[in-house]
Parts: C-alpha cells; structure tokens; sequence
C-alpha cells in the first residue's frame, strides 16, 4: 500500500498575493505531491496550504514552503485576526493512509530540525499534540497564547525552551508549532427548531468534556438566516469515535426533545478510511474495508 | 477528471494455469493498466479477469487478453459447469468515474469489431445490455440460451445474426457476448430467522419484477452453516436504487417480521461513487461528493 500523507501549512500571510504566489510555487515546485487546496484569508492575514503525497515527498514540500514563507514575512510588521505567532505558524502532519504514527512523528521531527536551523538564525520549534515532548505542549491554543507579541517575554523562560531552534526571540520568524495529530473531521448537524437551549443541551451530552463522547468536541450555535440550531462537532479520532456513532447518537438526543434533524455537512477534506465505519455501521456490512472499492487498487 | 473503466473479462478457462498465466501475462503487459483480480474456478472451468484504466487502456488490455484466449483456448473441448458460448465468453465493460454511456458504448464497440476480425476467422459478437442492437439481445441468459452446444443451429437462424463477425459457426471459438452495463452492486443481508418463508416474502417485495425497488433483484436463500435466511439482492443501478434505501427497506419489512438483520456483505469491487448515498443518506450530508474525500485528487 502507498503511503499517504497530508500536510496543511498555516502561513502568516493572506493580503500579498504576490507573496502567497511565490510560496504556492515553491511547494508546487516539489516533485510527486499534489496540492489540495491554497486557502487565503485577508481578515485573517493568513494562508493554508495543504497537500498529499508520501511521508518524505510531503516533508519535501513543507521544507520548500517553509523556506521560501520565512525568506519572505516578517512578523514585526504582521497584524490579522487569527492568533499567530510566527511567518510558518503551524504545520500539522497527518496521516491519511498506511502510515503509522511513528513515521508521522518522524516527518514532524524532519521538519522542525529543518526550521530549527533554517535561515541565518533559525526558527524556534515547538512540537505539539502527537509529537509534543511535554503534556503542556500537546495544545496548541496553550503554545500560542499571548500570540507573536509575547514571545520576548516568553523566550526568557525557561519552561519555553524551543523543542528546535534558538533559545531567542527571532524578530522576523517568531515561532513555529508544527506536529502529528490525527485528521480531524468537522461534522455539523442541523435541527429543525430555532430554540438554541435544545441546541446546547445536545452539545453538552455530546461533548467528551462534560461527559460525552471520548474523541467529540461539540457546541452549539444559531444559523441566524435559516432560524435553525446547528451542533458544530470535531470529531478528533474518527476510528474510536466514528461519524454514524455520532449521527446516531445526535439524532437520539434530537428525537428525546421532539425535534428532527434537517441536515449535515462534513467540512474539509475527509479521508477515506472516515467512510469504512458509515458502510459498516449504515449498511452493517461488518467487514467492509475500503480496498473494496475499485478505485483504492489505482492509489498504489 | 481522469476517466476509469472496469472490465471483466470472462474466459473459458479456469484449470490450466499455464494457459491462464498466458492470458494474464498478455493483459498485465498493457501500459496503464491496473488488475484487479484473475478469479478462476476449476468447476466452471472459467476465469475472470477483471482491470482499470482509461477507456482506451482498458480497451487495449481486452484486446491483448482476448487475442491469446482465442488463440490458446478450443471450445470443443470445453467441459465446465458454469454457462458459457465462447472461448471469450462475456466481457462488459464498466463506467467507474467521469465516463458516459457514450463513450463506453464506443468502447464495447471497439472491443466487438476487434473481436468480429480476430484471427482466421473472425469471431461471432452480440452486443448486450446497454450496447444491445435489439431488445431481446438485452439479456445476457438469453443470448447465451443453449450455450455453446446451440451455436450451430442458432448460426442458421437469422435472427441470431451476429452484431459482428461471421455469420457461421466457428468451432474452436464460439460467440462472445460484450457491451456495457452499469456496475453491479451484490448486496446481500443476513436475517435472524431460519424460516425461509419470511426471507421470501420480503424478498419478493424488494425486487422490481413483484412490485419492489426498481432497480433491484432479489431472492432469499438459506444460509445452511449458519441456520439464517439471506435475501441475497443484485442492484443494477446505484444512483437511482440507492444501498442504503435497499438497507431501509429490508430493515423496515424485516421488522414488520419481527425479525432484526445479522449483519449484511458487499460482494466484490465497489465503485467509490456508490458510498455517496451512503454518506448523504445516512448521514444527512444532502451534499456530499466523493470529491470530498482526500485520496480522489490522487486519482487525477
């Protein structure tokens, strides 16, 4: 089985075209990756990039990427709405198919040595989630708090010790947070009321952290244009927590209200392997695989 | 986006596997291919050889595969028990992803007159399913109705004119059947019962020849090993006769039984274009495409 993994590069530059033109092209420049998707947000002031290809293929583009974003930002000057902290602000590898966490976290490590020396002064490198060398730095809204504008600060601390790189504030590169989590996938399901309490009642059962479901993260919120309840999910290990678990689970909370449910979307990119427990819990094909279908013998 | 197409091709041989590497050897040395599987059973007699590819790749892999076949294999000596008419004796070919109707029929076509001009002789070819030249060509039982051993009384018939090739009986060869259909889907659900007697009633209320679904077949079987009743259902068109509609109703007529479902099996290659409803189905993603789903852009 080829290996596949995937890479979404956060970059601190959304305005500049030109800027985000030349980083695209040095990524697409990379031989044997495919770029999904270069998504820029000017608000945000921010790109992600994200492409496929294998473990060391991908590595390969995170490099170019990397190279050519710290070449060419400058933090100091940065202002945008998403918090951030450094040109490469955070590069999450994850793994799509046939590629154990080991690897994963090898790639990762790859890449934060890269960044760690890369330019005349380096780029300070925190791993995090799975690739995190302490509990505190497995978040990465914990890694990040207090943005760019605190690393000074923080870079005297000896509890911020980089996991790469300088030990010093880098002026032009801030810090990069970059590591193996496991791909994510956003599942939000609409409900056929305008009451958003019901919506919240919902989200707490649903939600690991007040006592629902171990890999779920949920809330609730008003789709003001269509006046319905949406529960917005993250669904952190589909394999533990599968979709139709989820489904399943929403719908009878939904039914215990007296309430139906007029749709769902899934967000983003989902992989394959996300769709062998709907076929297996939907259909109850038990032993269904996704090397069943015709066109995984075309993947390699 | 790439084009795919599936062909399995049916050959009457399943026991000499010099003859079968010989076949193989001919389709796996066409450039831009993919095999499947090469599935030979010594009781038929009979392998199938099924690949992917573009449609003029796969064309080229029929072609090669069907070449060495008429060449090695001599249907008056053919003994097995699986129904058949010709050294090549079927080979539909399958709209996997991005191919027409219309472009497929061209293909089948092309395999047909590639076929009629093979050899000394040329071989005799009907076109069936969705390539039939005639109504009652649709069917592949009762083109091949007699088999093999009715080829020379069917060959003075002349309704039984063949679309391409000679009009006389060649010994050595038979008659092929080509042309293109739909990907079938075998979808079989295992019922907690052993009466045999409520698996044939909702059997015969799923299929379309009683009053059921209308691209369904459906006949219920006793699993003796397991003391459970199959309804055992072919789909013959999964964008209009949805999996997980079929699961509903099963689902739904089982429990009007009062009995639940086991479990239920997907039998052999799927196209991934028939999870779509799945996903949309059941898990009320109304907008859910397969290009959702990160390995496609690995497709092409």
């Amino acid at each position: 089985m080829k290996k596949i993994m995937l890479c979404e590069l956060n970059v601190s530059e959304g305005r500049d075209e030109g800027k985000i033109d030349e980083i695209a092209s040095a990524l697409a420049g990379t031989p044997g990756i495919t770029v999904i998707e270069v998504n820029s947000d000017k608000d945000h002031n921010r790109s992600v990039f994200s492409w496929i290809g294998t473990p060391e293929d991908v590595l390969t583009g995170a490099q170019n990427a990397a190279r050519k974003a710290v070449e060419l930002i400058d933090m100091s000057l940065h202002h945008g709405s998403h918090p951030r902290m450094g040109a490469v602000d955070v590069a999450p590898f994850i793994p799509i198919r046939g590629v154990s966490k080991d690897e994963a976290l090898e790639i990762a490590r790859g890449f934060g040595k890269f960044l760690g020396g890369l330019g005349g002064t380096g780029v300070p490198v925190y791993y995090y989630e799975d690739a995190a060398t302490r509990p505190e730095r497995q978040n990465l809204v914990d890694i990040r708090k207090g943005q760019y504008e605190a690393l000074p600060e923080k870079m005297k601390d000896p509890a911020w010790e980089p996991d790469e790189g300088p030990f010093q504030f880098v002026p032009k590169s801030g810090a990069t947070v970059t590591g193996v989590r496991f791909p994510l996938i956003a599942y939000n399901v609409n409900l056929r009321t305008d009451d958003l309490g019901v919506g919240k009642e919902i989200a707490k059962k649903m939600r690991y952290s007040s006592g629902g479901l171990r890999y779920c993260r949920a809330i609730a919120l008003m789709l003001e244009e269509r006046n319905m309840v949406q529960v917005s999910m993250n669904l952190t290990n589909f394999e533990k927590t599968p979709i139709p678990v989820v489904f399943d689970l929403v719908k009878s909370l939904a039914d215990s209200y007296g309430v139906g449910i007029a749709e769902a979307e899934l967000v983003g990119p989902l992989p394959l392997a996300a769709i062998e427990e709907v076929v297996r819990h939907c259909l109850r094909v038990r032993a269904f695989t996704v090397e069943q279908i015709v066109e995984t013998h075309l993947l390699g």
